[in-house]
């Protein structure tokens, strides 16, 4: 007997049927002898209609308010859930984030959870019942409905996974598993059976929407064994745990790509102390976050290129910030260019392993895709390149990194 | 400065526009200087989704959980139309069932309210605070969410003007008052300034479906003063007051009607003590209600014919509840006419007039009209006719007890 957490996503609770679906899983689990708790997202769609209802309402709405919108659609799919699992024969009840209580800081709209209270759900665990959590909520400090951002309902999973110690929490989703690389660009892309916090945390930031960040974060901080798996798949899907479990770790364990990135240029910058901070400052004023830089020597003395790059939906603002303050700036020309990807191949083996980021730049040359900017950390290397070549990077640097299936 | 409850319904939340609308009445009593506690219904349409959404995922719900779900409307109404109201620069907030708390009984999917802590709400008023509260809803004795019963949202509001000893209660709905008769049909129908809560309860439960009965019953006993009055027109509506209120006192208030009848026939029943307990009893434990009643004597000895109406929508059942008893009840043959209306005159005044049934019988006959069945109160006076004499018989009325517009 184990206690378990199983979250299920929007897509998979999308409607009555899929609910049913997610209803019978969670009924083998708790036949199994098993401690259930499960934490639902909002059915597919409803909380964007909700989003769309307040910010037509108001252009800058109280978060408070917000959060009492959007926060309904996981109530209706906990209330549904309990309902179906019942008449499945299945013991359960609904909680609601104010009734556990989860606890939340006061950032409305992007709350923290500080605490969940378990007694009651492990009191009831021991008479069978099934503990259906609405997802994504909490309650603050004052006694309000506190939400905890976009994605947030894998966070409610591993917050309660860590509060419960339960031994893993299995994320339902629509994929079956963490990839080497996307599968539908690469056909020979493999799952991963494992794959550690700190990559998983890199695929996700790199644009492999499987997990938000901070659910990831949390379970690094609390070692929370996560497991990504199908809805409509039977069978294991990929665990995401600490370094220690891994007992034979790639040297690079997979490749991610965002389209979301545009890089700016500016030309013929004043190469000055300070200059920098003039031309990020008023970028970060306007909460534009700027990812990859590059500063080159110009042709023209005393003067340098520099080039950054920021998401694609913050490229015309950008740019109009950078404009209007030209003449203090001091640069010769803005370039601004969204056809650009970035790539990167993550893995905690780069640690110990050189030449990682050298094979990388190798395998691109050798396909003729010029690099444009490049970024490192600890366990990743990404490259700015044309977007043009996105599907020729993966596919050769996934065979170049021996990651190719048999 | 006064203090006042606005109640609205779904038609008045219907969309954003109709929101704002609200808002726009809500901002002018602020403005005015009132205390003001609003109550909202949740958007049209929206609970009735959830219903199909609770009656398609199991035959039998759990009414706590059918109560999670189908709560969810009027709390996304709630914050809608706080963050609205901030928008206009009224200071706002919304409050959910359980925040305020509205404590109601166990009785899940019709719950009572049994006690509202208003001392916070007060609070507020005094910092110029509106209260905007989701109708329909409370927390039970357990903590988990309580539905009032469809149409909960004006007892919500009644219930919360007596908490906080409101001067009024304004409903606003999607008619600009009560009528002496229904407008669509008798084109010379008055609205009423003011009307008794017994006419009112009359008026309601005769199908002049304005307010929910269990408000009215509740605004009688805390004597709140209900407004009935138009989200979309200006002026005043209909006012449902104490009888001590009505300086001059029609003998007839209004004449309502209720399509949602059927007559039951069972001819030749064996005249025996116990007989109508005995077809009574299965009908009642089938939940089906039984309206009007009339035993005449049968042209056979120690027979005699029953005749009763059911709602248009239980007509069926009842017919094979009692088909199923024939052989026990003795009755020779059943006969079910769907094509009957319920026509009422009602008026607090006839307490003290004699003949105003007489004058009705008369203006029926008068139109050659035929009345099926008779059943009265202290201060009403019910016919069973056919259907298609509805608009006949509505207009004879309404002329022959002098309510016709000038």
């Amino acid at each position: 007997m184990a206690r378990i957490v199983m979250k299920f996503g929007g897509t998979s609770v999308a409607d009555l049927d899929r609910i049913r679906n997610a209803a019978q899983r969670i009924r083998a689990e708790a036949e199994a002898g098993h401690e259930v708790a499960v934490v639902v997202s909002a059915m597919a769609g409803v909380t964007n209609s909700m989003v769309s209802l307040v910010s037509d309402a108001a252009v800058l709405a109280d978060l408070r308010e917000y959060d009492v919108v959007v926060s309904s659609g996981e109530q209706v799919t906990a209330g549904l859930l309990a309902i179906v699992l019942q008449d499945l024969g299945v013991s359960a009840r609904s909680w609601l984030g104010w009734q556990i209580p989860i606890r939340c800081d006061d950032s409305h709209g992007s709350a923290r959870i500080e605490d969940i209270a378990v007694e009651e759900m492990e009191r009831r665990f021991g008479e069978g019942q099934v503990a259906v959590v609405a997802g994504f909520q909490g309650v603050d400090s004052q006694g309000r409905i506190a939400t905890l951002g976009r994605g947030g309902s894998d966070t409610s999973a591993v917050a309660l996974a860590a509060a419960l110690a339960a031994e893993r929490c299995d994320i339902y989703t629509d994929v079956d598993g963490v990839y080497t690389t996307d599968p539908r660009i690469v056909a020979k892309a493999r799952k991963l059976d494992k794959i550690t916090y700190e990559e998983m945390l890199e695929m996700a930031s790199q644009g492999a929407k499987v997990l938000q960040t901070r659910s990831v974060e949390m379970a690094m901080k609390h070692h929370v064994r996560i497991q990504v798996r199908s809805s409509f798949e039977p069978g294991p899907g990929t665990l995401v745990v600490d370094e220690e479990e891994i007992v034979e770790q790639a040297v690079v364990s997979g490749i991610a790509y965002s389209r979301d990135e545009a890089k700016v240029t500016l030309l013929r910058v004043l190469d000055r102390p300070g200059v920098a901070a003039k031309i990020f400052g008023p970028l970060a004023e306007a909460a534009i976050n700027v990812d990859m830089i590059v500063q080159n020597i110009s042709a023209e003395a005393e003067r340098t290129d520099l080039t950054f790059t920021v998401s694609k939906a913050d490229l015309e603002r950008a740019e109009a910030v950078l404009r209007s303050n030209q003449e203090e700036l001091g640069f010769a020309e803005l370039l601004a260019d969204p056809n650009v990807v970035k790539v990167s191949v993550i893995g905690v083996g780069m640690r110990s392993h050189a030449g990682v980021a050298q094979q990388m730049f190798k395998a691109l040359a050798d396909r003729g895709i010029n690099i444009q900017v490049i970024s490192t950390s600890e366990i990743k290397v990404s490259v700015l390149i044309a977007e043009e070549y996105t599907e020729l990077a993966l596919r050769g640097l996934h065979t170049a990194y021996g990651l190719d299936a048999a």
